[in-house]
């Protein structure tokens, strides 16, 4: 019953961690002092992002840590893209409930490999000891009023979101119903565990979208967030939503929609784009080798509305991802 | 078993601290997008440092709710202060086992009157249910070149502490072994659940000193990195530490220097200032009505040399406050 004291091997643990990171110049002082020193360029600010995830609420016990460590950081960095920003650095709260060493190998390569694709430097953080769960906090640079916010979609927007929807959402759904031979869910869990946080498109964005957010709790609860945030509405055309192969045969056997609309964990971006930017996105998408699919339009009128191909209305379930587990579970 | 999706009470819980806390002009954007966005004044460098405190490790379950709300920022802005900055924003990852109204009113009154005092604001965090534990990152600004360090202590230079120690330390033994009757117990308690963090010396000093520490781990703990960081050594006078009386009496019935010398979570500054700056200092004390305690001087040869009051050596316990209450419980 002490307070902070580090015991030896859990310091071992913060500099091993230390040495596995970018290298940045702009970190004066890093890990080992009260607190870390770093400097923010001139005309920039910083943008910051906290996300905890914890042992059988975020993810199951019997995960691959390295995976753990890939995803730790990525559904932060995820924050970053979706506000258009540069990341720079993050600090890891880790608790654990001992110092195991395949355990923390298996972390450390999963995050600080994604830490330096991304060059993002690890400048401090705490490791103490206690029931399986991690806080990260990353910050990064964005250009003052050159942000990505939630507040900005109009009406006449295209709406687009990147990459494919409900893959995370069906991985976890074979993985809780052991279905995990059938095929493609190699693939799938690759979705779920190792999300790609889509940096390139918010950077490419940042001085072009008018709203965006990451695809964390799925597209009617995220998509909602900008509605509620710009005051306007919108129409999804259902049909345009781009899925994987299995995501749709899933959704055509139920007749339900609620994979891609309320699936979350995907952490793609959704943004709202003027119409006149058509042919940039299209040129973007190629570029990026990344699909970047236009799913409808921001409206007036207030609300989400869903339309199937025949022009009917579809109401998708309130409550994202885990309603969808409570129907099929 | 979802991502990150957010219950209705739990995002109530997120307006409810962001209202609480300081509103400050360099906040572009506070909580309620994917990051928050902040501006970094020109000329200085951030200051971060993150903690994590674990119901059962760092605190017991018993806990007042409005202590712990105070305490956990406290140790995050002490860390501040032994870096000489001036703190402006937090962010707080909380993970509660369920939604109670009562404790987080609580936990709440006590982390915002401690953030309005110093001028904080809360931009941002991750509310979740889990096992009870918290992780606060708190920022500040220094001019460059000017943070305090654990690394400059020289031979010759002064080494003092602020306020008392082993207090928090006697508080927690008093707890553990029911003896919270005896005379100077809330006073003590006080000592333990809400320190104070030392930011007016930390701002006083922050052109001053040539290294500093805070207090968490114990004098002879948290020293030591300063003199391992350093290079050097030190030499303690254990009749100078600065002590209430109910240590006093404590140590003195037990013949044992430990509760002062390695009893944690006293939150003190403990810094190392060139010999020439003396009356400085006391007039500091005088000024901010806080002992300010000159207790020994840095030493060219390593390590930490304690004397008593006949100049006999005597040697600390090598693990702090861990260790004292293995002896003791």
């Amino acid at each position: 019953m002490t307070s902070r004291q580090e015991t030896p091997e859990f310091a071992l643990i913060r500099r091993y961690f230390s040495q596995l990171t970018a290298c940045r110049s702009d970190v004066l002082l890093g890990i080992g002092d009260d607190a870390a020193l770093t400097r923010c360029p001139p005309g920039m600010v910083l943008a910051t992002s906290m996300d905890t995830l914890v042992c059988g609420v975020h993810f199951l016990d019997t995960v691959d840590p390295e995976a753990l460590g890939h995803k730790a950081l990525a559904v932060n960095l995820s924050d970053l893209a979706a506000m258009g920003a540069e990341p720079a650095w993050v600090t890891l709260g880790l608790t654990l409930p001992r110092a195991d060493d395949r355990w923390l190998e298996g972390f450390a390569k999963g995050f600080s490999r994604l830490a330096r694709v991304h060059g993002v430097q690890l400048i401090g953080g705490d490791t103490t000891r206690g029931p399986l769960s991690l806080t990260l906090q990353v910050q990064g640079f964005v250009a003052e009023g050159s942000g990505l916010r939630r507040d900005g979609a109009r009406a006449g927007d295209d709406i687009y979101v990147t990459g494919t929807l409900g893959d995370a959402a069906l991985a976890l759904y074979r993985l809780q119903q052991g279905l995990t031979d059938e095929p493609g869910s190699e693939t799938l869990l690759a979705r779920l565990e190792r999300p790609q946080p889509r940096l390139d498109v918010g950077r490419a964005l940042r001085d072009r979208a008018h709203s965006a957010i990451d695809l964390s709790d799925g597209l009617a609860a995220d998509l909602g967030h900008i509605l509620a945030s710009s005051g306007v509405g919108a129409r999804v055309e259902l049909p345009r939503l781009p899925c994987s192969a299995p995501v749709e045969a899933f959704m055509r056997a139920r007749g339900d929609w609620s994979l891609a609309v309320a699936g979350g964990d995907d952490y793609e971006l959704c943004v709202t784009l003027p119409e006149t930017l058509r042919d940039e996105i299209a040129a973007l998408s190629r570029e990026l080798n990344l699909p970047i699919t236009r799913i409808g339009r921001i409206e007036d009128a207030p609300g989400l509305r869903c339309y199937d191909k025949n022009g009917g209305l579809w109401t998708p379930p309130s409550r994202g991802f885990d309603h969808f587990s409570e129907h099929d579970a």
